[in-house]
């Protein structure tokens, strides 16, 4: 996997933005978790007048071997449909872009159907869907590589555009699975507790689910013992996670904010910050969903989502709707006035 | 004080709606909270098919007596002084309304300050704030009733150009004061419970502010036995409170929707359902605040905020932080394909 040049951000701003904040019109820290997110993007931007500039959404899309072994309620013909579905402009993912004003790029990483013909769909399929991880690795390293690449590529083409904010989605029956994996993993947790319903199962569903998924880990144990996090990667899959990755880590080198989603996207933003630690930089968690574990996960980057509104969508929706939160704490420190300007005692 | 005509939504399209939200191309469920959402403005639109029309925002200034006490860090002349700054669209307010594209209204309910040569600032003055009740009544029956009527005919105007949706915030120091009071004695909460830092008082502060409404509290109860919701209303005050009950009464009886901010805004909530308990079919909370006791208050009313963020700046902020989300909701009901058109396989 290549290497990419994830940075820290620059503390240096930190003491003047704190005053800035501090002597907006308000009492002292009353716009909570926007003043610490305003600090975020400040820091990120390097600057006391920050922007947010051609916020776009990459969906990427692909298709599970684990699906075959019945770990979801959806068929995986849903992916290729939902797809589809997103191309023209139907999904939740496309009402909340419109909302808040995302360019919308969606990938075919890997879907299981003909994608070529659909208008609107990005064609990057690596495969017809990853190989089945209770059998054999999902990703061969050349898979691996290259989901890698196109993830990063694409987020390259959304910087070259002029876009500093990205939120980041994905569409794949299924991927509830590796992501469980990939927490149980590299955050060292207990399987039983990084499952849950996905898109609906009920307990027999879950149960039959941690079986399939134990045999499965329990296979991966026996060859590797000390596994990296890019072999975990590479062994669960699937295409749109890596890509994901690749993503992630092409905004932070460029300086660009990332909106987190819910439990697939924070699985990703797990990976890519144990390779690239300072990535939590950029990251927004945008939502603790409901599927269960997705807490857990966040806590593993201490990470404070904005939201928590009992979703369960996917597709980036979590991410969207947060949002709003985002451009108000940056209009906080542009527009809002300060107690000197606006003669106003201040009293602390 | 005026009878308003608060009816209860009309249920009998519930199953319909139900039924169109659970056939929209997502997981059953997966919108978690913005699926009641969506299902409460269908229910107060009577449609299928709702609308946004022309938001407003009302913001209600108006001092206090009980400020007098040292029951604030803030001192009084903060009050015109934030008014100003609002009139000039300097504040925390008013960057949320641009953001969210709210007609926002600013009314001097009583400020001690002459605001009159201030463009963009409704004159309503009662008084030049309200008596100190540590001593006597805050308002008179004749100011209630103005107060009322002021609050509900300003909503009116909203009504008669389109909004259908109003968000309601406050200005004025020392007004977590009448708030506590408000919550404790509607509530029949101790009044310990219902006391907090307003905009910022220490341990010290919050302790003398404790012991001074514990003496007003019981001058209160020295003269009213047990008192009505009005009683309580017309004791404590403020002239800004008693305009919001006002408007929120006058926003239901017009079929509008209210979105409720932090804790003084939930108080009045509180009170106006007490009057009216139809009025929780319209409301719509933002926000639970970091004032101690908001969540107490909010539970009260069985009400799930949509957003957590540490907020306590006031103005209104929380309930139109929430904007984006009563839009989100409005577009999936609207927007979202459902299984059938979009040819998705429906999966439960």
């Amino acid at each position: 996997m290549r290497a990419f040049n994830v940075k820290p951000v620059d503390e240096s701003l930190r003491p003047k933005i704190q005053t800035k904040i501090d002597n907006l019109n308000k009492p002292l820290g009353s716009m909570g978790e926007l003043e610490k997110l305003a600090m975020q993007v400040c820091l990120v931007q390097h600057t006391l007048q920050p922007k947010l500039t051609h916020p776009c959404h990459i969906l990427f899309g692909a298709d599970h071997g684990i699906e075959r072994e019945g770990v979801s309620i959806a068929p995986r013909d849903v992916t290729w449909q939902q797809m589809v579905n997103f191309a023209r402009g139907g999904g939740g993912v496309n009402m909340l872009c419109r909302q808040h004003g995302f360019k919308l790029r969606i990938v075919d990483m890997g879907v299981d159907h003909d994608l070529s013909a659909v208008p609107g769909i990005l064609p990057r399929k690596i495969a017809w869907g990853t190989r089945d991880f209770l059998h054999e690795p999902a990703l061969t390293p050349e898979q691996m590589n290259q989901a890698i690449n196109t993830g990063a590529d694409i987020m390259e083409q959304c910087v070259s555009e002029g876009c500093n904010i990205v939120a980041l989605g994905e569409m794949g029956i299924g991927n509830t699975s590796p992501s469980s994996l990939w927490m149980s993993e590299i955050g060292r947790v207990p399987l039983a507790e990084c499952i849950g319903a996905g898109s609906g199962l009920g307990h027999q569903g879950v149960a039959h689910k941690l079986k399939v998924l134990t045999q499965a880990q329990a296979l991966f144990h026996s060859t590797h013992s000390e596994p990296t996090v890019e072999e975990v990667m590479m062994y669960f899959g699937g295409f749109e996670m890596v890509a994901a990755v690749g993503a992630m880590l092409r905004a932070a080198e460029s300086g660009c904010l990332i909106l987190v989603d819910g439990f697939i996207m924070s699985a990703c933003m797990l990976a890519a910050s144990r390779l690239y630690p300072a990535l939590l930089d950029y990251a927004i968690f945008g939502h603790v969903g409901d599927e269960a574990g997705h807490q857990r996960l966040l806590n593993l980057m201490q990470a404070r989502p904005l939201l928590s509104l009992g979703m369960r969508l996917g597709e980036g929706t979590g991410a969207l709707c947060s949002y709003p939160l985002v451009e108000t704490s940056v209009r906080m420190i542009n527009e809002m006035n300060n107690f000197q300007n606006a003669h106003i005692d201040k009293y602390f």
